[in-house]
């Protein structure tokens, strides 16, 4: 159902980007005979964004913490009509705040740029406006995709070259709890063909974990250690005994800054070793060559969809695997990670499946987990007039 | 002045290019309302391919070969009437010749694929077929954006998020010959800002062709050693004195293999020392580093586009200098590397300014050589029905 407002809004954007092109590099003219500089005719940018809690379906176990509600901070960027949506994403065990991304977006001026397609200068800006906040920074890349995406009338993966039939299924996580609910909530989940755990306790919990799963399921199941296990023969181990368990990668087995030992441990893993904590952005890429099998892109944590695009392909060009993650978060961060996952090996975006007041339509989750991208442009998001409870939808 | 057949073609073009934008993504449309699978109402692509003589302007020398006349082979992609144009140019230093090239083309089976969009899967299908015939793929590559940057309605220098005013002004070249022809060939480039002169022989000729330029003409001066000093302490001296003479950087100064007196030599070099003949493609680039201080880009060496762009950001994450270099070849390949020229260090990009018979229309060089883009769609090209002398519209 769609209210008066909102599809006024939304055929405003469709005629404004429709007239928009109309205008641009027509092939039917010779270079001559084109509009001098097409973004002349553009108005100004601007930004707003607002504050948004997102609550979760269950409370959210990771370690000693347990969350039953997440801020988030919701952006969008405006141009003769055409709105771009982005969001923040900031888990409280990372450093940013709501506090810290709307101080951080009150520092942005969007109004010296001429056209928002200058998104190597403007994206180059924001980055340069003061350190870390990659949440923040995250936000405006989004909105500013969205936009640029519905101006050219066409979706990120188009635009990379990508095929929409290639996404991967997502995995889904089962938290960490006592055997009992995690059997349960396996077998909630017995739809999805690839799962997650989270491990890095100790060798009791570990094993009891992955064998309460495998007592209601045999599906494959990917593991993140967190960083938790302390000595690198330990882990090795582990890593053997999952690998007979059927589990297919392994996370960040021991600490960021045990560089040696986990080169050590990826050497002899028989499964892939996927780097998270130990990466953030693209410059952090060359130096995991060697140590890690391959990464884990998170766009709250790169600044977003131009670095990630940057980070899978000079992945690639190292030949090192690509997984994509998220945070918990709406279907506009879910969607836009969604736009290169058809490039990827593994997708770890359930966040949108965790919340259950979704306020964006966007990829589609199949019962099996698969990724179902749309034709629609930009980020493929639609905003919602009244949040959803994602799940309910599969 | 436009054919009645020419602009029936472009009116065609324009035409389908609109109607089948107009099918696509409206923001309209709600995810459940769009029209299935976009790319099902696509044709097939239609490939054909020609071989086409380039006349020098000026007989090109380099050591012991003279030309007067290069070969090229013109290929097109049709599809639903839109057009998009590549093009293969094969030095005879090159391994690959007129025969091979149209050999690969005839191999290529461009059928198979439903969508131009889906350019990953269409150009490493393209880069499987067989090795090398870099010259070949980069053909295929060049059309394949060209339509598709038609299809979606935007140059690619705009899809890639690059300002347009960014260009840097191309270098251009002073053949080697006698020291009085030197000074006539400089004279008549006075309006260049960045000149660009090949070296490598000997100490008395290559001195005697810097003082040569020198004694008219105060402009930087880029250098390009091809592998020929044979030495690194002479290597170092002449960049020392080079630098002296206001030259801005060197290429290639030493043999491809010999890396570690290369690098012996950056680490010590006033000026930057750029990898021509060292590279090749995308997974050449991670050994540079710290042998070399930036890479030398040639669509024809690399493939095309696609591994182009790649290229330029897995440099820049290297924290390595860029420059977009060709080939001798007609405006359709200058333009496709043009779209990259706003994001690199340095062009060397007048390889269509060397040739009587031009048949595109595409980036413009102004007096001094700067670049200049348009708004028109894919490369920026418009086929020509009579070629023209490119410097003649200086």
């Amino acid at each position: 159902m769609i209210s008066r407002r909102d599809f006024a809004r939304r055929a405003a954007t469709g005629l404004v980007g429709a007239a928009w092109l109309a205008g641009t590099g027509s092939p039917l003219l010779r270079a001559d005979e084109q509009p001098a500089a097409t973004s002349n005719k553009l108005g100004k940018m601007n930004l707003s964004f607002k504050p948004y809690l997102l609550t979760l379906r269950h409370a959210f176990g990771v370690a000693s913490v347990t969350r039953t509600t997440t801020m988030g901070v919701q952006v969008e960027i405006e141009l003769d009509g055409v709105v771009g949506y982005g969001e923040a994403s900031m888990p409280p065990y990372l450093s940013e705040s709501t506090e810290s991304v709307l101080a951080f977006l009150n520092r942005v001026d969007l109004s010296q740029f001429k056209s928002p397609f200058e998104m190597e200068d403007i994206l180059g800006y924001v980055d340069g406006i003061c350190e870390n906040n990659a949440a923040a920074k995250a936000s405006i890349d989004l909105a500013l995709h969205d936009l640029v995406g519905k101006l050219i009338g066409q979706p990120w993966w188009r635009i990379w070259g990508l095929d929409k039939e290639k996404t991967p299924t997502t995995m889904y996580t089962i938290g960490i709890d006592e055997p009992d609910v995690v059997k349960e909530k396996t077998k909630e989940a017995a739809s999805f063909e690839l799962l997650k755990v989270k491990l890095g306790r100790d060798k009791k919990s570990d094993r009891e974990m992955i064998e309460s799963v495998r007592a209601v399921s045999d599906r494959p199941i990917a593991v993140d250690a967190n960083q938790g296990w302390k000595d690198k023969i330990y882990a090795l181990e582990m890593i053997e005994w999952l690998h007979e368990q059927g589990i297919v990668l392994v996370e960040q087995p021991m600490k960021k800054t045990k560089i040696d030992d986990i080169a050590w441990i990826t050497e002899r893993s028989p499964l892939p070793v996927m780097a998270d904590e130990s990466l953030q952005r693209l410059t952090d890429i060359p130096k995991l060559k060697g140590v890690f099998s391959g990464i884990n892109i998170k766009l709250m944590k790169c600044t977003g969809l131009r670095e990630a695009w940057k980070m899978l392909n000079l992945a690639r060009a190292l030949d090192m695997k690509v997984m994509v993650g998220c945070m918990t978060e709406t279907s506009c961060a879910i969607s836009a990670a969604a736009q290169l996952s058809p490039a990827v090996d593994w997708a770890d975006l359930d966040g949108n499946l965790l919340i259950s007041n979704d306020c964006f339509d966007g990829v589609k989750t199949a019962p099996n987990g698969k990724l179902i991208l749309s034709d629609l442009p930009g980020l493929g998001i639609v905003k919602r007039d009244k949040p959803v409870n994602r799940l309910d939808t599969l």
